[in-house]
């Protein structure tokens, strides 16, 4: 038995996956580690996932509601969505499978914001929570979990659960240890102020205590993460990492920002990491994170001298960069910090800290409002994650597109956002290849002209005819034409194309 | 010259309205008091359309951009916006005729979160202001002002300001010094937390102090608020107000609240007046409220002993009360606290001390998504306003509404909202004159059926056509008919009614 369990009572409790998976029943709520596919149960789903199955086969009815810090993986929300073994989702997701089910409404999902999700726990919003199933690096002597890469909900759903079955991943680094930030809320109604005023700040313990009496299984594994690899930036990453740059050149210029003082959220994917890999060779010295997720990109600042802490609470690393984060925790727990998602995306913190959020987007519209999550007003995609925390709270909140997707077949910026999920008066500034447009302060016909100036060239003509055709109704200060807000979406269904 | 001007050298600068305008200037930035029609500057808005009629009469461009805490009344916004004196107002207004200017694109108007207004000011999103414009019940010996019945962006506009002009206002009782509670933010990168754990705690001065030597004039005046009546509460406003309390009584049932544990938060008009009138009669006592006004209805829970106190920014009251509280502000400043409007409604606060956000709309789509600012996705009514700042961070969000408007032409439940200022992510429970929609937790398809089983019985039926038509489209999370989804606004812009 590995000496990763360190506590005498819970050595008592290891079993196999399939022993462990006799405690979630049918009906159950079950709430998990994982956050963008790092520090989620690597053996559990699979096992749930069989027993649902053989269930299915004798014909009874065998689905779990699934609660989770953010997006999982293949061998979590995949295996669990293919084994039709989920009834209710929440409250993010990225699996191709559990996507597909939510969309043919074979799979119930709940689309919440990543600060709110544990604390609705905790509210009770969500019902009583059966089981926490948690991956930890180590379990102390005295029972503590060592959460691995990601803390997301874990301690908000240990509180809950009736029961707790833990896995200890062999894979993980133990000099993860220490690098966690642990720190509970009080609840209602007795919260206090979260006593951060700078993302390097530690508040908590490394480790999250648990009442023993309810873990009825532990678990080993030894299962890496799901680390996808990025691409490499190609030329419209480039742009618009180098448009974000200048937007942050000129805020210093109005004495908005300093080149000592910028604290960094970003959205996961590409042009995110494009724009930290810009962040390098620029101006900006001792960079902060203030994020949910630690990516590649801040990884490299961190090594070049140029980021001097990063908080978040989970990594998203390439399969690459991972391996490095495992072989040297112990050096980058120094500048890394992992907190509960409830306070990484904490509305009070962010407002505190005065960071500049940057997230991707579906699409805007010529008023600024953004679609995060729904293709043409009814495909889910992901969810909303944690850009409507940053972008809410913000001192600056920024969205960063290409103008088109699909070959040009669909342009980031419509007349009418299909699906609102930041609306006109949380957005400040939007950035594709073509220039930004800074929306603060404005009214919505200016900010009309500068969205249209940072389309792509073949679809300004049509925004300035719809815009037009708009200005010729009763009411002129959002001017809209109803009859024909959503013609580049039914373009795109009828015709192939947002052009028609 | 009044005993309200204690400060020597503040005297020296008593002048008539029109000399004071004098100080400002075409294309001045001007910042001012006022907050739902309490507390505005009663002498000077008049004087400065004069200025501006003169000057017009004369081929010559005046406008100023003006800045307030919210609405103000017919002799600022509306003399203002008639003499075509304003060329950018913000963050909220519910005047007719500044209404009918800002929908014909004569003037220019952003809606902007009412937490969000003074920091934009502070964070030099706005420029350079100009001039300060702010009514006092009177001037200490030292020269701190003490507010009256409305404290709004006061703090934030004379800090930004280079010139200041101060109206004392005799009309205001003496007595509103101490009730008022004047706290500062330092500015970033040195925000710390709001030091507030419980609505009824004080944490600042009874003043603001200022810069005395940006002081250019000192006005007299003696002039009421605008203070609107309520109508008695209709059937439709009862029936709304006892769902509201049905809801309570379930949460207090399922064990989320306690009869001695409501916090609220409620916005402005005749069935938040009902709402409060229906609390009255219940079980719940020692109700707290952290809001953005204190109204007739919290007054009477105060008479009543069933409110313990009530924090706000400002007053909006009938004039009967408004009245009393001018003879009893002694009595009253024991449990009515008036704050910064950054501070009343401030996220952090208000997510802290879990309060129940209750607030008006235009419409509500099947979803959830709430129009709160623009009929018909086009013409502005009034704005926002903290509605955002509330409905986002509150412990529970609520909008109520009856369920249709102009004798039944227009429905307050809609398939798609024409303009979307609350997401589907931050509204929980939806309350008509048919009962309440407690959406936590809910998928998109299930809010649908709890949504039109709320509408009114004449649009049940057409809500039902428009899911099912939905219901035939590829992806079904959150089933719409792109083409139809405005099939109710293009009825009512053809036919007269969203019936068609």
């Amino acid at each position: 038995m590995s000496e990763r369990i360190a506590n005498d009572k819970l050595r008592g409790k290891v079993m196999s996956p399939e022993g462990a998976a006799q405690f979630v029943n049918a009906g159950d709520k079950v709430g998990i580690s994982g956050f963008t596919g790092a520090g989620y149960p690597k053996a559990l789903p699979t096992a749930i996932a069989e027993r649902a199955k053989a269930a299915h086969d004798k014909g009874d009815d065998f689905k779990i509601d699934l609660f989770t810090g953010a997006s999982t993986a293949p061998d979590c929300d995949g295996v669990l969505a293919e084994a039709n073994a989920i009834n209710f989702r929440t409250p993010y997701q990225s699996d191709p499978s559990m996507r597909n089910s939510i969309n043919a409404a074979q799979m119930k999902y709940a689309d919440i914001h990543l600060s709110h999700s544990g604390m609705y726990m905790q509210q009770g919003f969500f019902g009583q929570l059966d089981v926490a199933i948690v991956e930890a690096v180590r379990i102390t002597e005295e029972g503590h979990i060592i959460p691995s890469s990601a803390v997301g909900n874990n301690v908000e759903y240990l509180d809950a659960a009736q029961r707790i079955i833990i896995e200890v991943n062999s894979w993980q680094s133990e000099h993860l240890e220490g690098m966690h930030d642990i720190w509970r809320m009080p609840q209602l109604p007795n919260r206090i102020p979260v006593p951060i005023t700078s993302p390097g700040q530690r508040i908590g313990s490394p480790w999250i205590d648990i009442d023993l009496d309810k873990v009825v299984a532990v678990v080993e594994t030894n299962s890496p993460d799901r680390n996808a690899p990025f691409k490499p930036a190609d030329e419209v990453s480039q742009k618009i990492a180098s448009n974000f740059l200048d937007f942050l050149e000129g805020e210093v210029a109005a004495g908005r920002l300093s080149y000592d003082g910028y604290i960094m959220q970003s959205g996961v994917g590409n042009v995110p990491n494009a724009v930290m890999a810009g962040l390098l060779d620029s101006k900006f010295e001792n960079i902060q994170a203030y994020t949910e997720v630690i990516q590649d990109g801040m990884v490299d600042l961190i090594d070049a001298g140029k980021m001097t802490v990063a908080s978040a609470t989970a990594f998203s690393l390439s399969p690459e960069y991972a391996e490095r984060m495992n072989d040297q925790a112990e050096k980058y727990r120094d500048s890394i910090i992992l907190r509960p998602q409830q306070i990484s995306n904490h509305p009070e913190v962010i407002r505190r800290v005065g960071l500049i959020a940057t997230n991707g987007m579906i699409e805007a519209d010529i008023y600024g409002n953004i679609n995060s999550t729904n293709v043409s007003g009814t495909r889910m995609m992901n969810g909303i994650g944690g850009s409507g925390d940053f972008t809410r709270n913000g001192y600056i909140s920024s969205f960063i597109s290409p103008s088109v997707a699909k070959d040009g077949a669909i342009s980031a910026i419509v007349p009418f956002a299909s699906h609102i999920d930041h609306t006109e008066h949380d957005v400040m500034v939007v950035i594709t290849e073509y220039g930004y447009a800074d929306l603060r302060g404005l009214t919505p016909r200016d900010r009309a002209k500068k969205m249209i100036a940072i389309a792509h060239p073949d679809y300004r003509p049509l925004l300035e005819e719809y815009y037009e055709r708009a200005n010729k109704g009763k009411f002129l200060h959002t001017p809209h034409d109803l009859p024909t807000a959503f013609s580049f979406h039914t373009n795109l269904a009828d015709k192939g194309s947002m052009k028609g």
